[in-house]
């Protein structure tokens, strides 16, 4: 699976946010495509962003918060582009990648901000299954600059596995994926091996624990029958 | 009462939306101002902004819906003048006068749109909440070319109060209102005038009729105590 990262932010190197997306992604069967340096001036090239499109299978937009919305850019790039790429979204997937400097749980009724994350983003939504798209869960990066690193970790992870795992992934798919990447280091990294390999441990023992409750949660299933 | 209209359209001489809009505001206290005419390139000028915006007591946003949303253009506005105004913009009204070729029952769970226009305007509520305005109920104008000229009368009636009623209007104070402007119209129209008379005597009767059903009404609540 391939993914597209279209990115609309105005001061892009100034962003922690965007900063911390891009080393994440690095590595990744994911291409990063920011639309304000693609097209200082706001002239989209159609053609390009069609064939864009048609060579990858997830489709994200990540974006600061604007106003409830994305930055304009990224609807200029809408407005000239998608009534025209019907026949290559069909039938792929639309990821929202979202960075707010408000804490997420002011979004709902009686938060500051009123509305769930979830209705700002309806015409989001709309886009993706009117194009017969599958619309992902946002992935929401908030208040990053007061994140503990643990959480930055977490998210990070979090983050890798919205661009490239397929679906919607079960916990032990997680897991899997996490320890396939983990190898992967390994095999570049001889250096950090010894503690890498003991997460891998440590993950693959919680993997078995989980494998041997769901089997006990079965069986207990199967004798009360 | 003064009504500043912040019209987004990227081809608004072929909008025939838009022509009866212009039409119907003009002679009221409202100032059309559209911003891919203004700012053909995007470059907003912002202390422009903040002087209309202060010199006006209603701020509509009229728009077509593109892909659930603005054009471009007015989220540029948005992008650069919205951080800027708080000032200017407490207090006053914010409208949504919005232009759909869609019929406007497909706005709703189970319809083609499958999500309420009031859904997609989220944006625009929450920022009429934060800065502390007061957010009407949107003008939604569907299908204009179907509109037979009744409707479309109807409609004009219906706008032209949008821009110029203060608050939210009760239906006597819609016909007084309505005997307002035809009076005007009678004074600059001679040759028109047997028509209006008879119109505003039909509409003074039935203004009466209300006042007389709400009395007995009254009357009658005050017997049943």
């Amino acid at each position: 699976m391939r993914t597209l990262i279209i990115i609309s932010h105005p001061t892009i190197e100034e962003s922690l946010n965007q900063q911390f997306f891009k080393e994440a992604s690095a590595g990744l069967p994911a291409t990063w495509h920011h639309l304000e340096s693609s097209y200082p001036d706001g002239k989209i090239d159609i053609e390009t962003e069609l064939q864009l499109l048609a060579q990858h299978d997830r489709i994200i937009f990540q974006f600061p918060f604007y106003w409830y919305s994305s930055p304009a850019h990224l609807k200029i790039w809408q407005d000239n582009v998608l009534e025209r790429a019907a026949h290559v979204l069909k039938g792929k997937e639309l990821g929202i990648v979202l960075t707010t400097g408000v804490a997420e749980k002011e979004y709902q009724a009686g938060g500051k901000e009123e509305y769930t994350i979830s209705e700002f983003l309806r015409p989001y939504q709309r886009i993706a299954n009117k194009f017969h798209m599958t619309y992902l869960p946002p992935f929401v990066l908030a208040q990053f600059m007061y994140l503990s690193q643990e959480k930055r970790w977490e998210k990070l992870i979090a983050y890798q596995q919205y661009l490239s795992l397929e679906g919607k992934p079960s916990l032990t798919q997680r897991i899997d994926w996490f320890i396939q990447r983990v190898q992967e280091n390994q095999k570049m990294q001889e250096e950090e091996s010894e503690k890498q390999a003991y997460i891998v441990e440590a993950l693959t023992e919680a993997k078995e624990q989980i494998e041997d409750l769901t089997f006990t949660l079965q069986e207990m299933k199967g004798t009360s029958l």
